[in-house]
């Protein structure tokens, strides 16, 4: 998911909000009473220790478990390029150690005794945020993402006066606690090494595919198919899409296909895009990186939408008016989704049978995969098994 | 008007169509036999002859008066931002000499055999194109300006067989021969002068006005106040919209007021915007330089839309995608509109006694003209009076 830094996200709340309260008010959930367990619970993972984005291994605790909150014994933490990003500081300056992770799967271990959506031995899922202010409009109407006082807070990174370490932690790690409403429930029949990756990168394709109204026979480009690409691909296509896969590396085109797309097309420059200017009905674009953007929007008919979810280093893009001017493309941003999206992505995957393609790695391996991710070599999520921790 | 040198369009058109015919077929209309003026008409205008933009006084030729031709006698035409990126080459290069000028307005002099719309007399004006190929798709529905196989052929600047000179020549100049679908009709009761600057600066910015159905109530953002801007104003405020007029040059707010804006924001630097964000329904932006785009974009409410209509240097904006996930506007680009909706907008501003202000200057003047547009200084659109050619 396209994650910003607690400090970055506030900023951003600032910018696109009035009334703002910037301030780090006293959550809803997470500062209630305590139930049986008081002190600070004892945790493991990788930690960034500075923006180099060197993990290694860290100690830590998290707050006690809360009324509302749930303890999750994490068993699988896929790796998200946003990972990289915040701990090497490309999207703001960071406070370490930080332990990130936001594609989070386990087993309930313990519930406070205000918990009513799950009970110990339950499967469980956390995504990019873990609170939010509650009482906004944004909030109520389950967009938690753009909560519109607080901001939501991010799994990691994010400012968080009940955790011990001042910030919150991610899910590189051995368990964590979470208020219950940030909790995805996930169905008996889906592993939880597929859940992992469908708490980010499912619901980031899925949000902006169900927004544009996507429909059966639809023609949808995605562009980079990496972590957030091939599910995007597989989402598209089992809602009865024709998908069409741009990416930069033909080592992929087997899989593409396998995904189900109609076409996968390897752009090496500009010119490889023509034949497809105008054509698609809708584009979501996953490249984390600043790239030729504008000729990839052309490829989408007139009046019809380019998302780019995918977040380059300070966020910054290049957008050609001219180009703009003729194609006639709305160009917007999407940014993961709320909480019940984000349970009817994991219902509607596990309802499917639609699974990330995943490669299971120990700790020890989790630098040399972020080198990985970094060289376009995952395919096509590297999911921690965090019982290596 | 956002033009594109004739070589630009083929880019761009290249860009965002397919089927492309990359050559300049004999056009419809502007090829067919001539009707008593069979040899070429004399005229002169102001011409750039380099890039550095200096114009002079230039005789030359317009092609003989074809069968569906108008010979327009010009009395005003307009000053366009774009005339001056065109001939200083911000937007790719150029052939010269080459007379700038796509608000034209002026009387009916000769018409050819077969012109029906049309009489020796009439009030005509011509926009910022003079052909297309009249049979794709968007030819037939009136948009001409997005013709999907020659592209439109640009009022100056753009290549044409017919031409003596071998491409278009503009507004700035005494005469003009158009073939009569590219004339705009000009009511009896709109002064000439005032018609001018809508065929250019008074369609680009309806036109997505009217795409975006403004109502009565919305609140409307318009940045940069020049030719542009001060007329998507005028016309916003006669749809019954809340205009909020957003402008770098403080000495322009008694105007602002004066042309019916709710409000007059001077922006100094980006927190001068805060206030403004997510609060406007729809925004538009004249500006036709790069500029600090991002937070201006974040003033509109979630989910709607902000058209830039400026073009700077190249075409080149940055975007920033942290604000576009969380502000969630819609982000697009806008070129004039057919000739049906540039008609519509005259015929509307007839009606509507909506008029430009204009600054009325003789020829000798238009060096200076375009150093006060670059400078800021027009209040608001600067018009020749042809007769001083």
């Amino acid at each position: 998911m396209k994650k910003a830094s607690r400090r970055q996200f506030i900023q951003q709340t600032a910018m696109t909000t009035t009334g703002l309260l910037i301030t780090y008010p006293t959550r809803l959930f997470s500062q209630t009473n305590q139930t049986g367990m008081s002190s600070n619970i004892k945790s493991k993972g990788y930690a960034g220790t500075n923006k180099l984005g060197k993990l290694q291994l860290w100690n830590f605790e998290r707050r006690p478990l809360g009324d509302h909150d749930i303890l999750i014994d994490i068993k699988y933490s896929g790796i998200c390029h946003s990972d990289i990003h915040t701990i090497k500081g490309h999207w703001g300056p960071q406070q370490y150690p930080q332990v990130p992770g936001h594609e989070i799967a386990g087993i309930v271990t313990a519930v406070g005794k205000n918990v009513t959506k799950f009970k110990v031995g339950d499967k469980a899922g956390v995504g990019c945020m873990v609170n939010s202010c509650m009482q906004c409009e944004s909030c109520r109407k389950g967009e938690e993402h753009h909560c519109e006082t607080t901001g939501m807070t991010g799994t990691y990174g994010s400012p968080e006066n009940s955790s011990p370490s001042g910030i919150t932690q991610g899910g590189y790690s051995s368990n964590i606690v979470v208020t219950e409403h940030f909790v995805i429930k996930i169905p008996e029949s889906m592993e939880l090494k597929f859940a992992a990756p469908l708490l980010c990168a499912g619901i980031t394709t899925y949000s902006p595919l169900m927004r544009v109204g996507m429909k059966k026979g639809d023609k949808i480009g995605v562009v980079g198919i990496g972590g957030l690409g091939h599910l995007a691909i597989k989402l598209a296509v089992s809602k009865g899409a024709e998908v069409y896969a741009f990416t930069t590396s033909e080592s992929k085109l087997d899989d593409i296909r396998s995904f189900g797309a109609k076409e996968a097309i390897v752009v090496k420059d500009a010119d490889d895009l023509k034949p497809w200017f105008g054509k698609l009905d809708f584009m979501i674009s996953t490249v984390p990186y600043t790239y030729d953007m504008s000729n990839y929007i052309s490829c989408v008919k007139p009046y019809g939408y380019f998302t780019q979810v995918g977040q380059p280093i300070n966020g910054e893009l290049t957008i050609n008016n001219f180009n703009m001017i003729f194609n006639r493309v709305n160009f917007n941003g999407s940014l993961i989704g709320g909480i019940p999206e984000t349970q009817e992505v994991m219902d509607y995957c596990a309802k499917n049978k639609i699974y990330p393609q995943v490669q299971i790695i120990k700790a020890e391996e989790i630098n040399d995969a972020w080198q990985q991710v970094v060289d376009k070599k995952a395919r096509y999520r590297f999911v921690i098994d965090t019982a290596t921790i």
